[in-house]
Formats: structure tokens, sequence, C-alpha cells
């Protein structure tokens, strides 16, 4: 039996030794953990996009997964430093939103606050807690698989709104959550699963009632006021054409077969994006 | 004894969680195997660009590795997913040629079209292949070490035409075939090995009766039509100056000492290069 | 028991496969090894650079790591391949004084100098002595942790200048190192610990007779003739506003608060800074 995989994502960037300070931590403390790097580029600072990878990532992580994730802005304030159960293992990182995506909005939250006189040999240096002390809790949490021990209970934890999801008479607003390295923009429109040669699609980001949508019936209005077909992928539009699709993650995706997306469109995260469902 | 280690190269680069989520399902699937990423800055879509990188790096890997190889621009179209043998383990991927330059052009290969219904729990998303297909075959591979259980056999593949190169009255043709970060550019000429003071030469990609070349009796000429000597290696040339010599993979390069080639000979893949030996 | 830990620090970046081929050899070699990368994107040939990231990454690496470090502008001269013993483990390189600032400047070193012949099964390239000779060292040494089999012993190594840090009569002289990812800039100044309210700081680089200072009764000179204050953390002074402050590695930094200090004040390595201690 493997120990517990630590799965790291961070806005540090792999160009400073930071992130191999954290997993020469980590390997010191947890040596018979893997580590999975799921990215280390997200935007400093931007805690909607790391809570969006995470989103993406969470449900394919192994069972027991403990995730370090630091997108950390409020490094050397009063921010609180947490560990929390998720539903496939554990999380710690700043109390700043990063895990809100992959909680139960309604469910209480099993949290605590991380106790640097538990994890720290030394005083934690003020602006890298991920040496100091997430990766001590990580590396502890792999042996111990017990939040207890690291702090005392914590009720709250700061929670980030969901992405916006919202019914229309004729359709579904949403909003682009991310723009990938290929130029797709992907949207929060839908967390769609294939039904046969239809969708189901969510009219809200906890909606458990899904309804169904059938291509080409659809249109994707993008912010420049242009149409975009709903069509199945690439392959569906000459090399050159845009098309909407719903992409790996259940979520509606704008892309150009064989070309960027982003640079077609002008596209970044927070524009507002409207599905139309005609049919 | 250890498991195989997976090996992988794609064009999706580390900004996004693509390559996380895959190796979070590789360590799911196949949790006792080491990963060991190749690159994943090849080129978007660029084919030839990781028929290349792979065959560079092939006979380093350790023995029985599993490829997981994804650079393809025709993921949902019709393109075939497959696996197949390879001389020092197995690979894994698209049907597009990826492959080829590690096989033997004249032998019968050996692969199978993957079945997802072997292989995903659900059906598969129309574009992220390697998550859904690519990686349960992988790690599959990984336990098992057949083919059959993939799918069923498949008699061809797609193959790339090899890099060019071929004989001329006083030398050989070849190409560029890749710009290294330092600013190197590695070509086709040669399949050079080291004799002596000598090297031994190909005249052609699959040559297996090697001539003998000495340096500095030979010159490069490039697009440009400037001639540089063959040296042994950058000390033999001072600070700032080109030279052409033989890379740590048999083919000749084109450097500067302390110097980008590239940009000093506005160097890219596909450009003509010719050898001229006039020993 | 774990086998020791293989830490790799290059300039190689990670667009090529130089580094995954590395640590293919690693892996046939030394299978039971677990690898850190701690940066690949040392600036090509910045062999200070690498000191100083191997600097601050060394105290956190596991017991017995095993460092493979190569920032190798002289490959292909007469420069030599070593293999030292550091104070946690082994090192593995180019004698060029990448380890410099991670051993006891008056105490001797322990060093051999690599023989080909024992650690190639042909000849090692002219251009990759990482692959062919440094790989093979690191890997024996994780197995043997031994110097003495992998060539003759050498009394001597190349060591760079230390950082700049010299006393004045009423503060610190030193220079920028190092700009992190997020544009922080790392000075060479005072090797600080906290103690309480005050930090203790060191005179010199190898100084072991540290003196107390205390925010805020001290001021950061830039380049730019600016002054900053000494604060604890970015937490201390607005959004948008700039300060000095004791990094995580104990070392001076200026810093913006969510901002870039490079940019702002145009800095970058080697650039001279005095911390004035008026208290």
């Amino acid at each position: 039996m493997p120990q517990p995989a630590l799965v790291l994502l961070t806005d540090f960037g792999t160009r400073d030794a930071y992130v191999g300070i954290v997993k020469a931590v980590l390997a010191r403390l947890a040596p018979e953990s893997r580590h999975i790097d799921l990215t280390h580029a997200i935007p400093p600072g931007d805690v909607r996009a790391g809570a969006f990878t995470l989103w993406q990532a969470h449900e394919y992580l192994p069972a027991g997964s403990i995730i370090l994730a630091v997108v950390d802005p409020g490094v050397g304030t009063s921010r609180r430093a947490i560990a929390l159960r998720l539903p496939n293992g554990f999380g710690v990182g700043p109390d700043n939103g990063l895990f809100s995506w992959i909680l139960d909005p309604v469910a209480p939250v099993e949290a605590v606050e991380l106790d640097p006189a538990r994890l720290s040999p030394g005083a934690p240096s003020a602006t890298f807690h991920a040496r100091d002390l997430f990766a001590p809790a990580a590396a502890r949490l792999a042996a111990t698989q017990t939040l207890a021990d690291l702090g005392p209970p914590q009720a709250e934890i700061v929670r980030l709104p969901p992405p916006l999801l919202e019914a229309l008479p004729d359709g579904l607003r949403g909003e682009v959550l991310w723009i990938d390295g290929f130029g797709n923009a992907v949207t929060s429109l839908g967390r769609m699963r294939a039904a046969g040669d239809a969708f189901e699609f969510s009219a809200a980001w906890q909606d458990h009632r899904p309804r169904t949508i059938r291509p080409p019936a659809v249109r994707l209005e993008l912010p420049s006021g242009a149409m975009l077909p709903l069509a199945r992928t690439f392959g569906d539009v000459p090399a050159g054409e845009p098309l909407a699709y719903v992409g790996s993650s259940g979520l509606v995706e704008i892309g150009v077969h064989a070309g960027r997306a982003d640079q077609r469109f002008n596209l970044s995260p927070g524009q507002t994006v409207t599905l139309h469902l005609e049919g």
C-alpha cells in the first residue's frame, strides 16, 4: 500500500528553487510519498485561478491524496493557515478560499488552523509558509491522515463565491474562467455530461437536477457579440474556424481548430458569455 | 524489481494542470511506476518535433519503459489511438507518426488500436484522450506488459518520412531538425559516431554502412551560404565564434561559443544544410 | 530506508529533453532514488546564480542527498569534472565553483576528479557530460556513498569569491544576488536570524559572531538612492508600497506589496545595496 500522494499547486513558478525546496522538505518528512505537480504557473496571487485548477483536477487524484496548494497573496498578513478534509483526501494551504470549489457548499467543513509550534522546529519565516508550515503539515497528514494534531479546530473557512452560472429564460449566463495553453477559453457554463447524442447540463454551479441540450441547436454568444455553434469537437469545423464545445471538464469551451481562440476573440477570465438554448 | 517507468512527452505545456491530471491518473492506476518527463514543451501540434525528441531520448530510457506521447493535432477527428511495441518497451499515443523514428522502418510493427470500452469507465472526452484513454492504457501496460488486451491488432500505423539526409557527390544534404534552449541548431546530418580522431557517418537516416570523415577537412554550409568548419567542441573556437560540431545525439549541430547560433544565422527547423566532405 | 535523493539543478531549461534524458539515465542506474528538481532555469552559464540557488536550498535537502548540478559554460574545454563531499551528502558537476557557497571556506575539501573510463561505457560526448559522466557518477554515489571509486583524489577545487557583504562604520554593504519570480530582489545582506523582536545578522558571509538589529531602526539604500524601511513583512505596508524585509533565506530582500520591486527600482544581480544601521 503506497503512502498518500502529495499533490502540489502553487503560483511560485519553476524558475526559482522555491518548489524544489518545498519538495525537499516533503521528501525529508514523508520519504515514501509520491509528488504530483498540478501546476506552479497559477498567475501570481490569483486565488480564483487556483480554485478552478483544483476543481478541474481533484476528481482524478489518487484516493487519499494530500493537496498542498499555495496561492497566497496574504502571506505575512493575518490570514490563517489551515488544513481541511476534502472529498478525496486532505488539503493544506492558506485560508483564502483556494479549496472552495471542491467542497460541498452546504455541508460543514472539517478544518483546523495550523499551529506553527507543532509543525516548525523554529519560528516559520514570514514569507515562505509553504516550506515552514504547509509542507510539514502535509507530510504529517501523509503519515497520520488525521487533522487533530495539526492545530485547533476551525468551524468556518473563507469561501469564494462560485463561478458565475445562472439560468436565463432561454439559456445560461456564465463567465470565462481560464485560458489554457492552447488558447482555448474555458467557461463556467454548464457542468455538462454527455448523454448519448445530447448533453445534460446544470443551470447553477451546485445544481443537481441537470437538464438536457442537444447540439447543434445551441449557440454561444461571446463578449464581442459573435455567435458560435456548439460543436462536438475540433474536427467538426474546418481548420482556422472557431467553435464552442464541451471540454474535458464538462464545461463549454471556446476554441479555434488549429488556432488560438483567446487571440481571435480577445478573451480573458471574467468576461461574460451566454449560451442560447434554442432547441 | 521496480515497475516499468512511465515516460511522458507532450505539447501540453506546464501552465495548465493537464500534465498533472495525466500523472494523477497514472499514479492512481499504476502506483508503483516512476514518471519521467522528457518535455511538455513540444511546439503545439508539431508531430515531427515530438518524433525527433523521442528519437533523441529513447536509447537512454530504462529497459521496458512505457512512453506516453501526445502531440495530437488530430484529437477529436478520426485519427486512431494506438499502443505499440518499441525496441525498448512500449509506446501509447495518437496514430500520427510520433513513434516513427524509433521504429525499424522495414520490420513489421506490433500495434493495437486502443478500445475505449476496455480502458475508460465512461465515454472518453472528445479532447483529452491523454487523461481518458492513453494514461489508462499506459498504466495497464505497466502492469501487464502485453498489448493484446488493449484493443484489436493493427497491421499498419502512420509513419512520418525520415529526416532529410542524402548523399551528394562530395557531401551530405540534410535539414535543421530542432533549435535547442541554448540556441544551438541540431541538424539531421550524419548520425555520426566518434572513431578515434575521426567520425563514422551515415549517408541516409537508416544507413547501416557508415563512412568515415575527419575534422577539420569538412565544412558545413548554412542556409545563408556561410561555411563553418567542423570543430570538436565549443572550446575549439574563441568565445563569440560559430562552429559546427557533432552533438550529443551524433548529429551535426550549429553553435556559437557562448552565444546563440539560431539568432546569429536566423536558423529554424526545415532549413536545408550541406556538409562538404573535402577530406 | 529509502535510497539517497538525487537533487538536480541545471541551466538546461525544460523545453528540450535534456533534463528528461539525464533523469532517464539516473532512473536506469539508480532505480530506487527519488529525483528532486531545484530548478532548471538558471540563466545559461550563470555559475553564481547556480551557486546561490544551491546555497539557498541545501539545508532543506534530505540527509545524504546527492546533488547533480550542471551550469557549465566550460563544457568541452579543459575544466575538470568532479564529485565532492558536501555537509549534507555529495555533489557532482563541473569544477567551476558551483558548490562554493555550501562548503566551509577554510576546511579542506574531499573531492575526486571523475574518470570517464570508470563511468561511461563509451567515450562521453564532448557536450553532454550531464548524461554521460555526471549522471552515472551520481547514480554510483547513490549506491555506494563513497567517492573513492569515481576517480583520483583532487586536493583543490575552483572556488567562487563569496557574495559581497562587508561592514561599514554604520552599516553593511552588499549586492543584489537574485531576482525571484515575484520580482523580489534577494540581497547578500546579513544572513539574518529572527531573535525575538530583533534580528541577529552577520557582517561577513562566513561570519560566526552575529550582531543584533531591530526594525524599523534600519534603512536599506537602493542603487537609485531610494531608502526603504526594514519591515517585518508585506502586510506591514499598504498594497503598492515598497519595503525591505528579511526573506526566507535570512537575507534582506526588496519587495513591493502586491507588485514587482525589480521593475519599480530597475534592480538586477550585481548591484550594490547598503543597509544603514541607525538603531
